[in-house]
């Protein structure tokens, strides 16, 4: 590919724009040539995150959203908006003939009125559900390249569903008993300056939060009964861990028949033996947030516990990189053409 | 009480040693008279802590443990030392008329074979068993005042048994579909120098760990089937927080029949209206464990989600303190005839 | 002591409002009777700090801060609340006959002009200014205890102040040659929604902030040109650290003759020999500010470089405790007829 | 550059060694074929580091050291082992005919004796000093290039060196007047089990430490003097941050003159104009060790306080990449002929 794809960013101040900036300086096939911000329009990416000085993208001066624009200079636009909001830009841009990574939930609820009823605000841009691809690319890849809006998956769907996949498809738990207790680091509530997420509140501490009805349900709901091919319903539990980055979702299951841990290891490996950014971890080394840090890199273990018949299935991201801004920067290789890996990185951060 | 109960220490140099070192500083009917170590006898407590310096217990001289020296001095005796050695001191010390709170596992379980199968090493006090009393003060108010010998819960089972015992004693949820997610801040691993707790291996990170076995499972399956009245089975799961201090145990039952939150928190709150260390918070407010930091109040909430029929329980403690230290000296309190509450610290360190 | 001492808080919301609520819980001579807060008022104190529920305190209902309400329930009256403000109501409750004991800077400094430069607003109220004693017990306890209005020290000179104080005042130090080099909790950021204080911005991160011209600088000189005898200039800068609460202050000075590290070591430890709450470490000891959590103490070494002719002085306090609201408090005991240490507790939170 | 270099590793399991293999996963031109532990061997990276599953360096088999064995297949080896360990080692390869990189102080000090009484160790291979080439690109970047033993430097000195580095050759501060106050990751303290570094004894504190006799203290004076051609002493002085990795140097000099900032500034933009990895950044930006996490850059900004006409200097650099193995891939590279920045990361995790 010896063409460079020209990117654009919508929302550049947040922590998935933050990191999306992150992720391009890296990579040789894509230019981020527009970052859109309200309030910061003018500035440099340098001016308002220093540790851009020296490098190209530091340069790039910050611009005021204007569809058309971005139209004019893109191949493809992030939306790193909150969701209303990125509906109506999505809409614009897909009317000006730019492909569309929507990392906010806009897209993601196949039926209207499950998204009206979790988000709480009406769906102007429904006629676009049917066409947007929910962009996990071990379950889409097919769809992902021919589609021209993504919506890329939220955080804790990410981890959940593919720490689900394989256990669903083969039908070996039991489709109403699934209980996930996820938890996440906090760059997950949003760079908005909040007292909650302030360092001495989240620091030192550990806390449960939007017990019982956290948005991403519905999105898991809608993803893992496809898999397993009929209506389900789980009890979806979120937490915030006082780090950066990093989810870890501890999902337990029922098998329906006597498996060994062995059997279901196998299972998961073979899942997803062609698919690179899963890794069954060998058994005995169970996922740690950090082992991901910074990757698109899913990690998956299986603890069968045969006093209760249960099937603990453990799965950790990185909630900015897989479950943001990684996993959207895939999402825009594979609808431009590009291999689903340029510009990914693969080592995590450690320590 | 104008008599000064005196106490001895048998291990000061781990976490719950240093914990109740700084209980002790501020109790004004107990003393600490004995502080063993077998390491760093000869040293005083300010010489390997630093932060009792200008404090009286900081001149007290390490000895070396010795029952007939803790014997002749004290009136009751902590152990803060591993399982297998607890047994063997605290037999020795019994049988020289001392009242004695092990805060190690030996004692708590009370069938032998269980306490040999989960901690692999042979009971060689079996005799004591029967007479030790499990000191949880909700509980077992009435058998720890008249007791000689206390078993001092652990950590993980003191969050998880508070958190379940109105649901179980009402008999509103299912005995055979509980999960337990427990997370704990990483003092509970012990002061012992490991990789696996280094600030660099713990910082920014967040993992499972001990699944499915952990040994704290026996004890929680043992005290919550006294309550339920039927022998149960959990799946009892553990994490390791980023955090000094602090469990969360977020607890996953079904409920037998529709039943509204405002009715299971209205047991709640009735269930432990007499009982002033356990806080049900207002609805609405969730558990977060800096709020229970230093002290030894366990704050609980329940959650119903009527879309699953399950009631989530959340329960938090501070594992040092309730989860150990703090409660052994509720503990001793009670069988030296002190009220339960002296020297106990009520506001927790916020931030 | 019988007559229980009634207290207000004007500003119970920020920190250093949280902290004070800690520390009356366990005061029993003093109690809150009055907590103000213009956003909160009506609430109790439980609603936003749950930490109080089933705490005596955690059912008072905060109100809207006014001076005639305050001075007919009060005896003394802390202000937790910003500068300029501080002032306002300061000079409004001494009109009412109220003790204050100010934790604002308002006062702080003798001279309007020096205020007037370095904090940028007008001071309304310097009629106030030669009445109002300098906080700091070690230094000024008569003065203290005779006082009715009390400018709490800010919480970097209070460790810097002490740190210099014995080689100041045994003229053993170059007096133009002192650099300061202070290191703060973000606790001393306060509780205001920012982006600059989010968990996500201050983890895992570290940084030099309000280079040259923090604000504590002309409190310091003030008070160590008084010690010192002579008009002095210092080098006065700070740092953020990752953590909720403590201040280290490395203090870089140069000697003015060959003086062993055992001489300076035994002036520091005569020098605050009757001071219980500033602890000269042995020879050896560093003082952490973990040494020092949730506490009064200032922790004090010095180490002397003979390559360099230089003395080095660490100082480390809890910002919160010490730097604030704990000094606040021993300046109340102190000005209505109480033991200093009346409430303060020794113990730190370790770990 | 077609040809792949082929690299070897001795000691692969502290964090220096972690941090090489990470930074080795994304090198193009150079590959890993050789790791070495005593206590690992015959285990693979990806047994040991399970971050590197389903990478290509996760399946390399760890090895004994055996120079003759990394000889024969190394073109390059790194010494990630502690000094006196490495000086042996670093003969025996050399004799062999490889190029060395090494990480530990062993051939950092010119001088012979000064080493032995700062190390307190007998230096046996001190035939190599006078041929050790000092591993800081920005100064030595001829001399590295055809070397074949580098030293490479220490953490603390490279970010002490190169925020001193212009002021010193432009003769505008005073040289017996230099206070360094250095900060440092945990990370420095390497991955050995120590109580010291437990994440309880670290998270939530901050200390001094080794004051006032740091090993680093001769490093930074011996290449400090001969930038300013005369022999300096300066006052090095080191703390514990609770943070993985990054250091952040608080240099404090006096100006000889009256220099405005703008001019230092100036000064400094152009002293690294020419080198990329070093970024002064704009006036009123101050380092944050989080800018440089994860990267080889060196970020420093200047502070004029015209009230003490001090100088001080902020430098900020990640004590593991750029103060350790990210410096020693650099100057991998260029011994064997490759760009200075091949595989060298460019932007920072952040947050």
């Amino acid at each position: 590919m010896s063409q460079i794809i020209k990117a654009g960013l919508v929302g550049v101040t947040g922590y998935t724009g933050m990191e999306l900036a992150r992720l391009m300086t890296h990579h040789s096939s894509m230019e981020l040539v527009r970052a859109t911000s309200r309030s910061e329009a003018g500035k440099t990416l340098a001016d308002i995150y220093p540790f851009l000085h020296r490098l190209p993208l530091g340069d790039l001066v910050i611009t005021q959203p204007d569809p058309v624009d971005l139209a004019n200079e893109c191949d493809v636009v992030f939306l790193a908006v909150p969701h209303k909001t990125a509906m109506e830009i999505a809409s614009a841009l897909l009317d000006e003939g730019v492909k569309v990574v929507d990392l906010s939930a806009d897209f993601r609820i196949n039926d209207k009125a499950t998204y009206e009823e979790w988000y709480e605000v009406e769906h102007t841009r429904s006629e676009l559900l049917s066409e947007a691809v929910y962009g996990l690319p071990e379950l889409y890849l097919d769809e992902i390249m021919g589609a021209r809006l993504i919506a890329n998956p939220g955080c804790y769907p990410t981890s959940s569903i593919l720490g689900l996949a394989p256990a669903l498809g083969a039908g070996i738990i039991e489709t109403d008993n699934i209980v996930i207790d996820a938890k996440s680091g906090t760059s997950g509530a949003g760079r908005g300056a909040k007292v909650g997420t302030l360092f001495c509140e989240v620091a030192d501490s550990f806390k449960a939060y939007s017990l019982p009805r956290h948005r991403h349900t519905p999105e898991i709901e809608q993803e893992i009964s496809k898999i397993a091919g009929t209506d389900m319903t789980v009890s979806f539990n979120t937490h915030l861990l006082p780090i950066d980055r990093g989810i870890l979702s501890t999902i337990y299951t029922k098998l329906t028949a006597d498996t060994s841990v062995e059997e279901v290891h196998a299972m998961y490996t073979e899942f997803y033996a062609d698919k690179p950014f899963v890794r069954v971890l060998p058994q005995g080394q169970l996922p740690e947030t950090r082992f991901v840090r910074g990757t698109v890199f899913c990690d998956i273990n299986v603890v069968v516990d045969p006093r209760t018949g249960r099937l603990v299935i453990l799965s950790a991201i990185d909630n900015l990189c897989r479950g943001a801004s990684g996993q959207a920067l895939m999402n825009a290789n594979l609808i431009c053409g590009l291999d689903v890996d340029e510009g990914i990185p693969m080592a995590p951060m450690m320590p």
